[in-house]
């Protein structure tokens, strides 16, 4: 089993993802600086793992440091997630860990030292928690997948995009452990060729059959029928049902819909933000040119003064999804009324059920 | 100015385009082999441009052989014009370019000496014969282009892609010489990034501003309002209007669709195929999976192991069409009976104007 993040009792030890399919290269995290910069170059990366490493990362912020009482401890716990939260401003999961870390540490009797043990048991247990999570996705979603199915995926859903079996890849998983028999067709995922590089990988491990395309190729198969089914993941989901997830996902819900191809979204509960009402409200990251000019950071493909508009995700409106696939089981559009539900039974009250 | 291929009076000389924009390298082509595998392997590219280098190609697989009548130089023109053929078997302009070459010289008088230099003849009026076309196709195109607009654009369709100035672009070229202000967003393009590697470096050297993205990007764009006009080129058009062009420009069709953004098809008489009624009768070249796995030949970016599929072009329904812009001007649907009427104009009776 493929371990995006672990505890190894002292360090945070991730994969470096920019170095699959190549090599298999672990990092070992020992300081919240590490962890940033683990973020924000996508060593690690995908919602739900960004978010367990961040919690691991305050734990590390914190874990050396001096305080004078509880209130010193809470407002220097603060200002680490505040730095933390910067590495990724769309995955709304960071956020959400790091606000449910500090709010379970503000909830607990103790004093500093105690507190800091508090941070690392919260996270061990996030990072259970989110692998619990993905099991519970994928046999929700695992009843969607037919036998003789072939199903796209964009981007990176799997195991290295959360601490357990993934989100929409985990789906992928659980139906081909349950003996169904389909095909994968894989989004290469420009700029950062996720779906080349990191999807293909899992899948092979899995061995679980796939077809690589590039990212335009997708509305082609679907006019020669090719495709049956899409699942994707999300980064951030706002209370009308509109998600944020990696670019090219919303050309892929314009197309599914025009093939009246089924598209569903799969996230767990700490995807959705309900303080925002629709997408529009979602910041999306722009990042660097480099990432389209060069690829891999290792090939330059145009002349070197390219102008480029690097949107690192899309908004794809409520009412070209099929369905969201959370832990919950499967909702259907309109979704707010769903969601509203979903959120009150769970994480915006924050009974996660582990911690 | 760029030129894609010319005569030097002993060689067909080309810019080889897959070294484009790392370097500006010339290939001096005096062989039919040599003239087959330049087009095979995107040495020269673009279906204007494949149909002049096809024709000097014939030329020089003829020029040096021995026939024993007007009869064998024809059997054996035949021959040759066959197996250039099979270099890509979408483009229609390559057998467009051959078939009028043979039926010119059928009916011409004289014996093999004097046919050659025939063939030299009208080589080089196809050549000259696509300039004027370029120009004309520009002439019609440049009416749609207004100041402030930003025009998206696919592959590349420049003076690279064509003996002249370039359908798509050209139009472009000739907006920004008449003084019009706009940009252009350029998808870059994959497998081949012809979009990043040759439309950037055309539009640099025209000074034309341009910002690069990724093929899926541009729908976002679009829900953005950022894309006033979609630009493409095309392989083949079928009888009623269907079009196949560069892969992606399908999925550039549906999200234009989608958002209402006119899209246009530029392309030269020569590219229309009355023998095929729809655009299903199109024969779609699949290339092989390593320009989807390795970049630019270059870098591997997803497992060895990995299976892809890789069709060169798709076929986007007439249905989807704005209006094709040829060297007659802009016809709207339904596209079948202006295309008849421009065909009985023109190249399917061969009255080529220079020819």
């Amino acid at each position: 089993m493929i371990k995006s993040v672990e505890w190894t009792g002292v360090s945070l030890r991730i994969i470096d993802q920019t170095e699959i399919p190549r090599q298999v290269v672990y990092r070992e995290l020992t300081t919240i600086e590490e962890v940033f910069e683990a973020i924000q170059k996508l060593q690690v990366r995908g919602a739900p793992a960004i978010g367990v490493a961040a919690a691991f990362g305050l734990y590390l912020g914190m874990k050396n440091g001096r305080y004078r009482d509880k209130r010193d401890f809470l407002s220097q716990a603060r200002s680490c997630s505040e730095y933390l939260a910067k590495a990724r401003p769309t995955a709304v999961n960071l956020n959400w860990a790091l606000q449910l870390l500090l709010d379970k540490i503000a909830a607990q009797a103790g004093q500093p030292p105690q507190l800091i043990d508090r941070l690392l048991e919260f996270s061990l247990l996030l990072l259970q928690d989110d692998q619990e999570r993905c099991l519970q996705m994928a046999a929700h979603g695992s009843r969607l997948i037919k036998n003789g199915m072939v199903i796209l995926t964009h981007c990176n859903t799997g195991a290295l995009a959360t601490a357990g079996i993934g989100t929409a890849l985990g789906i992928l998983y659980t139906g081909w452990q349950m003996g169904k028999k389909f095909e994968v067709m894989v989004n290469e995922t420009r700029p950062l060729l996720q779906g080349a590089r990191l999807t293909m990988w899992e899948l092979q491990q899995m061995g679980i059959p796939a077809i690589l395309i590039t990212d335009h190729m997708a509305a082609y198969a679907m006019q020669l029928d090719k495709i049956d089914l899409v699942l994707v993941g999300a980064d951030r989901i706002a209370a009308n049902g509109d998600v944020a997830n990696k670019i090219g996902t919303y050309n892929l819900a314009v197309i599914s819909r025009f093939h009246k191809v089924p598209l569903y979204v799969v996230a767990p509960l700490s995807s959705f933000d309900l303080n925002l009402s629709a997408g529009d409200q979602i910041p999306v990251e722009e990042r660097e040119p480099e990432e389209i000019t060069q690829i891999w950071q290792r090939l330059s493909i145009t002349i070197p003064e390219a102008r480029c508009w690097n949107p690192a995700f899309d908004i794809t409106p409520a009412d070209l999804i099929t369905g969201i696939i959370s832990e919950r089981g499967i909702i259907y559009p309109p979704f707010e009324d769903s969601i509203k539900r979903l959120n009150h039974m769970t994480y915006q009250n924050q009974e996660v059920s582990s911690l």
